[in-house]
């Protein structure tokens, strides 16, 4: 190409929008369905359920510590898939450019693309690229949906959260909210704070081999909104109440200290690789076992537990404060981090 | 809501998020999926195979003569799964909102893409929103991806043309193109010239109860590139030649006069709700039957023919001029008309 920048014309669906794509992408993502060419890939499926989700990534700034946009917009798809149980079969990628990105970062996304696909063991089955006029974009957004099966006879959902359940979490709660803040604000705290963004269903898929799979009730990995809302979510979804311990939470120091200094909740930031388990109380301790003998999971912890509606008579979410007293955690209702993902 | 625009906090994943969608579409779309507000949606399917296929809308104008993006993202991933003989199962939806949207054009679009859904018979099963800031976008993009069920032995591809296969065209051609420009440049030309956007799934499968299903080879929808650039697809993914004859494309005189007073050739211009069948000779009446008995291929005609490669030794689409001459017609390069879907 004799530009180093995307133009208007790579989004016309002609020549030069094969050409990008062939340039970028096919080199990278090369596989049967996505060398056809078609409109849509035709993908063989057996008898059962499959899971079915969309996300689309506008995350600012598009690179930051531990990860890019890329790399998120396919580890996000994938545990959205995999807290339903799923295993990914494929996923789609449609890209909206802006014009005058520079090639050199367009390829640094398919290079990381490329590679979280490699390491999930999923292909890139379907895909569209568009570009709009500069300064009606920023740089790039990524839509990526992706299609998986669900094992047999396995039905979770954050309706499933009965009194008496355990909650835990998968590790340390707040990385890639705290990443992308310290990246975006160029605040230095001496130790980098690296996104957690991780593909989440090898470890799902090994506390089912762990567990009994009706023993689990639901799995949810805290993305936007945090811990916090996702909590507030399955406690009105189950309409129950969830009690946390705010020691038990896992938190980095660094975080932490990020956190003070900007007056933001750790429980509120975004997650991108963590993951909350609900289960019956017997059988938390297999949850956990399974967890902590995984890179992903080794810091997992028990934080709370599930209980019946108390006094006022609707799904509150508390936290036992270190301090010894007790608050409400509410969902998160404005926008402290625009763009987390 | 207190405001009448899209505000950052309904980015955020929280309460915002949760009420606008509450109120725009949930109301709207509501299904078993969608209700369960889950991350991913769980659908049955029976053994066989899966068509899946993604586009992101970008159109400018988001409200155009004949539709506006919501239909359009609903009806042209239909049709896409649709080329693929598909009937469509679910539909996911990613929207990103530009901040500052007005709810009422949000509400528009959100009763349009309701309204196509109901018509197609299909669900939006997943979805998400996300908010980027005034001038990091256009007021709403959207994402659609989508699954469908292909038929049991149905192989179609634009790798199948053989040379003595009939092409045809469903009807009009450069509708889309042409409203989408008239509607831009407040250009009057009396008649207002209107998209042809419209799903096609039971057009197709009009198709194939007509007509034996090994003797269609492909379905193809010109949108971005128009027919022009579909033809080359085909002639190259098959490594043939197609020759079509000007005077059989059936073209309306309102968009020849846009394209002669703009200098543009309707071969170019995109379709929303058209598609290109190639099919064996013998049986391409039985196609042009099927496709004349029903409201959306009443202007169907037979435009050429394919061809064994010629002299040249590569795949050329030429076409028969009114005038008796004769005219390679290549692929799009360029950009004639940025964001026209």
């Amino acid at each position: 190409m004799k530009d180093d920048r995307v133009l208007l014309d790579h989004g016309s669906g002609g020549l030069a929008t094969k050409r990008l794509i062939e340039e970028f992408f096919l080199s990278r993502l090369a596989n049967d369905y996505l060398s056809r060419l078609e409109d849509s890939a035709v993908v063989p499926v057996q008898e059962g359920r499959l899971a079915f989700t969309t996300d689309s990534y506008v995350v600012d700034p598009i690179f930051f510590p531990g990860g890019d946009i890329g790399s998120l917009a396919v580890h996000g798809t994938i545990n959205d898939l995999a807290m339903q149980g799923a295993a990914p079969m494929a996923l789609s990628m449609g890209l909206i450019l802006e014009e005058g990105l520079m090639f050199s970062e367009l390829e640094r996304v398919a290079e990381s693309i490329s590679q979280a696909c490699i390491e999930a063991g999923v292909a890139i089955a379907a895909a569209d690229t568009k570009v709009v006029p500069l300064g009606k974009g920023d740089k790039i957004f990524i839509n990526t949906s992706g299609i998986g099966r669900v094992p047999k006879g396995l039905y979770l959902g954050a309706h499933r959260a009965r009194p008496g359940d355990v909650v835990i979490v998968s590790g340390f709660v707040g990385d890639h909210g705290a990443a992308i803040l310290t990246a975006r604000s160029n605040l230095s705290f001496g130790t980098e704070i690296k996104s957690d963004s991780a593909p989440l269903h090898a470890l799902v898929s090994a506390v089912l081999e762990r567990c009994p799979s009706d023993k689990i009730r639901l799995f949810r990995d805290p993305t936007r909104g945090g811990l916090a809302t996702v909590l507030n979510e399955i406690a009105m979804s189950s309409n129950v109440c969830i009690e946390i311990d705010q020691d038990a939470v896992p938190i980095r120091q660094e975080v932490s200290g990020v956190c003070e200094l900007l007056g933001l909740d750790p429980l509120y930031l975004a997650n991108e690789g963590k993951c909350v388990v609900v289960v019956e109380e017997d059988h938390s301790q297999l949850v956990m076992d399974a967890l902590s003998g995984l890179a992903l999971g080794r810091h997992a912890a028990v934080i709370g537990c599930v209980k019946e509606l108390g006094g006022v008579g609707r799904p509150v979410v508390t936290m036992n404060t270190s301090i010894g007293g007790r608050r409400i955690i509410s969902m998160l209702s404005g926008e402290p981090l625009p763009r987390i993902c």
